[in-house]
């Protein structure tokens, strides 16, 4: 079962893919690698959520931002590839959590993302990664996540 | 018209390629890829703004910052690649802002970065993006920026 | 002389390999790259050093778990690669470095990462090196280091 239909048995939609606001791009590619520009937990334009862990979000909270932040990142790769399948590996993911001092259970909340990830791309979903504190992220989002992708050549 | 000659119109200067002063190097490259190391808004071997946005800095002198910092990675690229019209795409940047409390304006600040990203290199300067917030940065830099571009293969 | 071999003569040993504990893994290769996790000063299974530069840890000290840390990450190399001697060059590191308002020595404490990296492997151990300040840390780690390396091609 290739990752759409994964996608479509989970029951997920994918947001609209977030629209740069400036002058850089959703993804860049080369060769096999494809670099995804930084996430944030969106749908439809809007943050769902905002503010720090240890403060304003739970750890269940902050799971579902980093699933959410990580569905706009399969639909920036859904946008430069046409199709979810064309992704052979999932490379690297780096989450960023917004942090209040003590807070120390980045990978309890970066699992929303890696769970997501091997749902829907199965074995190839599993990847390196990286799970950090940021002292603010952007708009006050209590996730931020990053990623690599192996893809197919380029017909 | 390349991007050296693009520099020269836009009447930019590089700043001098900061010299690393521990175990590391300014640039690595694997195939088509280049590795840079964090850069910081140095000019002659002088951080020329420290603090965090929010309180020393404002989004204007932020965004100067993230532009100088981008300055010393053209250098490193220069230094390495001999000119920077052997750089084909740039891949990614992200850039670290250093961000008290409440502080979460970064897309704005990197901006800095992209725009002259895009003066000099031309769509191929388009790249993705993550915008982050930092607790403290070396130095007590602004902004530290990190890069990886697309160059041409070794003749 | 290999990097096995430089290891031996420094009388290192490797701590064990740490073990994902949720949906990811130690690393993984795309072509000759091998992207590798963020790790932490473990030995054991245990966490050698908790807290902040700044307050509960000394540069000395910090120095002390970045070098830890590395040596995680060349558990996680050896564990994948079956030698350290398949790595080709140390692309790029980067430090994450815990650090209180005020802290903003991240390249001393990184230093015990490079160090070590150029102790192991000679001239390929010099890379392309970020260092952060991080507000907080997966653990309540001091630092957290990642790493991309080059790796001989697949047999």
């Amino acid at each position: 079962m290739g990752a759409e239909e994964r996608l479509k048995e989970l029951g997920l939609t994918l947001p609209m893919a977030p629209k740069p606001v400036a002058n850089y791009v959703p993804a860049v590619r080369v060769g096999e690698l494809l670099f995804l520009s930084g996430v944030l937990p969106m749908r439809d334009g809007k943050l769902q959520a905002q503010g720090k862990l240890g403060r304003e979000l739970t750890i269940e909270q902050g799971y579902a931002a980093a699933k959410l932040a990580t569905l706009n990142a399969l639909a920036n790769m859904k946008q430069e590839l046409g199709s979810l399948d064309r992704v052979t590996r999932v490379v690297r993911l780096v989450g960023h959590v917004a942090s209040v001092e003590g807070f120390v259970q980045h990978p309890a909340v970066m699992n929303g993302a890696s769970d997501l990830l091997v749902a829907v791309f199965g074995e190839a979903g599993r990847h390196a990664r990286v799970a950090l504190g940021a002292a603010e992220l952007p708009m006050n989002a209590p996730v931020e996540i990053e990623m690599i992708v192996q893809v197919q050549p380029q017909a």
